[in-house]
């Protein structure tokens, strides 16, 4: 896939002094403010990612937040540690723009996925800077001395480098850069900085629920967090997809029997499974139980017209995966995500392969995943799977059958359900969002992509409980950032593209 | 379950002094005989029980053959050992009798399943003495002086102590009572006692290919292996299933993918191999596999007879397993077996419970075991699978797909064959083996079980390859003898059952 922001970062530079609005000047001045000071941001950035943040760490978790708090404070923003005893603090930060009629929040997490440092190549908390993509041949460079010119192909190695503190020393350089040239911020800024993401963020909703004042005035919630589009163009997205689980397991005999002295005499478990299963989609992926589609909130006329504007990036996956061909016959992968997804993430029945043995097993499992969209409660959803379980013959129990239980019914299904949370979709037609698309197309043009939803889950629906404001994420990290997984990177371009973006948000216009 | 061997055993003792023909004779002495010497039989076995027998424990294995040739030598056998290079010793003996026009080949097999001695309650191969079974309250007592009296319900404890020593000193004990009242023989018999039965036999085809011309007189093939009926009654066994196996596994993507990311885009390996599953066999247990049944030899008008006349056990074995129904509305077991059954031994996709993951699993796995009956060739039923597999759209390959054969089929199926062997059925009605039948009324009366096969596999089709004698089984260990598992054991009254059989084996009458 080809990284359009190579070309983007550098290429919409606008001629300066020719500026038809704020936005536009102030994406000049974030440009010219990287060019000259690039080498120092990599520097405050190399520090931030030398102390490790860990969420489980809690000495080194507040040592990230001190800090954090530290560098806002020094360009003007009050700053507070809101604290739990069970959670790492949240950052909060305002800073007021005078005649603003605007609060915008900015979320990032400052915490990262734990780490296995034996698969890194280096240590995880000591940052490296490289030519370009270790696996596209890079090879380790030192770090720019202040004034000497930044590449954009370089990639900057550290955990969290990309997920999720890359957008920290992106958003201090557009302050600099507007502060510096004294072009004011448009809106009133408040900060929330997560220490517990990559934990579950399990204790936000409390933060919000405790600090509900403090959010209650918010206009627009930018999520800065995850990666540009596969196409490698920069997005903005509306939405994210709930999940919700359940496990599945049927039976047969109570013992694993021997397959010859009982086999096609006792049921096996598999062969149930199997057929359960099957009545739950069908061959093109359509996915058969009553109901399922039901409460799906319809595609709107601009989620339409944003979809058919999306580069056009599923051959290429496809190619990528290995796929000849995709559910519903190539269904474009941005519709899909806006239809609950049943995911069948796991099967397990004794054993294949070598350790295989001439048994009918005593039971089989599935472990089903469901990806919500808007419209869909989780725990209704969970209800209709296990309604058609049910209808399927199937009695329903929350624990292993007893010997009563299974005298007294041949299809018994253990159903273990598991909470998840429903999916968030702002309007794309809001009238609160479209200054930030016209400001960001300052930045990135016609290849800025406008994406209806995330095929991935965050918690995001708690802030739709917090405010009415709408929601939408701002990723800048490249896709192929490796994130979670070891040798976790940002390309410069990208961080670049942040600093450029983030100056658009603070300057952009009125509703 | 009933043991109704216990009553047996002792019951059916006629009076002497009044028998109708040699058997009777045989059987009251046999049963003198065991009764007087039961101490000295136990201490026998005792010795033959310390030997290690493990088939891949070269000098133990030599240890027992060596042993046991000499105990049949002392006994007027003339004992050969065939050897090979790569397998244990086959034993070989001959005892002819004078003017007998019949020769019977017994088949026992002297190694034993490996042995876990954690597992044992003691150690696999110090043999003890319990009042009754451990799981039954048993207490362990000490060996009897000889002389003094044996109770049948005593358990002897060690690894073979059934499976498949016990034949041993029962043969012999049946030999001593005959020769020491004068009882002869009817038949010429051979011996062939195997070393590497629990290790696949995979030699024995090359043994009796090498040494062909000592087994081509055989006129009847009695192997003593495995345990009496579920119902404890003793029986006599027509037939075995063959086996094979097919391991089948399809694709999704190439790699795990993000659940969220491309759930409902990426095709899921596990509703594909749920679909494929389903299609093979229905609710009741029926398989759907056009010609899966076609080549199956029709059950026998004697067949028929003999399960009809068998124990039923079905509601029993149903409580037994907790099972509330079995396959196809609760069809008898007995006659379920003389079909083929397709068996799913294990399912794998990724991982369930708390190790499951938000991913699309690259790949699913079925283990497939298919039981055989006679008519089915191991070989064309997989084709018969394979061939099944293909119409449902799937392109098979032998190894994981390359990106080439990906890119070209949207359903791959990666199929594992393995080699198996057929079943064999003797005829009910072969007028060689009503002889045995008639002496073997003489033991056990009418508990006689005459059962038309196990559903278990042995590879007893090579014996059919070898002559064209009948082969039958003739069990004696008690059905709860622990098989293959820690604290195997033998019931004395099934020993003892066995003395009395073969002395009715060694005196049975004309054809």
């Amino acid at each position: 896939m080809k990284h359009m922001i190579a070309a983007m970062a550098g290429g919409f530079a606008l001629l300066s002094g020719a500026f038809a609005n704020d936005t536009e000047a102030a994406v000049a001045a974030a440009r010219d403010w990287r060019t000259a000071h690039g080498a120092d941001i990599l520097s405050g950035f190399v520090d931030l990612l030398s102390l490790p943040n860990d969420a489980n760490d809690a000495e080194n978790i507040r040592r990230n937040a001190d800090y954090i708090s530290g560098l806002f404070k020094e360009r003007g923003f009050q700053m507070e540690l809101l604290e739990s005893d069970e959670a790492p603090p949240l950052i909060y930060g305002l800073r007021e723009t005078p005649g603003a009629e605007r609060t915008i929040a900015i979320y990032v997490h400052y915490d990262g996925q734990p780490t296995e440092p034996a698969e890194w190549t280096h240590p995880p908390f000591q940052p490296r800077l490289y030519s370009r993509a270790m696996t596209e041949g890079g090879e380790e460079i030192s770090f720019p001395l202040a004034g000497e010119a930044v590449d954009e192909d370089w990639r900057l190695y550290a955990r969290s480098a990309s997920d999720d503190k890359a957008p920290i020393p992106a958003l201090l350089a557009a302050i600099d850069a507007l502060d510096e040239t004294g072009i004011g911020f448009t809106s009133n800024i408040k900060l929330i900085f997560d220490g517990e993401e990559e934990a579950g963020s399990d204790y936000l909703d409390d933060y919000l629920a405790a600090y509900a004042d403090k959010f209650a005035d918010v206009d627009l919630w930018l999520f800065c967090d995850g990666p540009t589009h596969q196409s490698g163009s920069p997005q903005l997205v509306f939405g994210v997809r709930g999940v919700t689980d359940m496990e599945v397991t049927v039976y047969g005999p109570n013992r694993g029997l021997h397959s010859g002295h009982y086999g096609n005499w006792a049921p096996g478990p598999g062969w149930r499974l199997a057929q359960l299963l099957a009545s739950m989609k069908d061959e093109k992926g359509r996915v058969l139980i009553k109901d399922f589609y039901k409460s799906t909130a319809p595609i709107s006329k601009a989620e339409r017209a944003a979809i058919a504007a999306m580069p056009d990036i599923d051959d290429e996956l496809r190619e990528t995966f290995g796929l000849a061909e995709t559910e519903m016959d190539n269904a474009p992968i941005a519709e899909r995500l806006l239809l609950p997804a049943l995911n069948l993430k796991g099967l397990k029945s004794a054993e294949v392969g070598a350790l295989s043995r001439n048994v009918i097993p005593p039971s089989a499992t599935a472990s089903i995943g469901v990806r919500l969209v808007k419209g869909n409660d989780p725990e209704e959803m969970l209800n209709i799977l296990e309604g058609h379980i049910k209808k399927m013959g199937y009695f329903i129990t929350r624990e292993d059958p007893d010997a009563d239980t299974r005298a007294r019914h041949p299809l018994i299904a253990k159903v273990t359900r598991s909470s998840g949370y429903p999916a968030m979709r702002s309007r794309m037609d809001d009238p609160r969002v479209s200054p930030l698309v016209g400001a960001l197309r300052t930045v990135a043009g016609d290849e800025l992509i406008l994406n209806p939803s995330l095929g991935g889950s965050l918690p995001l629906y708690m802030f739709e409980v917090a405010s009415t404001a709408p929601i939408v994420i701002l990723p800048i990290a490249n896709y192929d950032n490796n994130q979670h997984a070891a040798d976790e990177n940002i390309r410069i371009g990208n961080l670049f593209y942040g600093v450029d973006a983030y100056a658009a948000v603070l300057t952009m216009g009125a509703n």
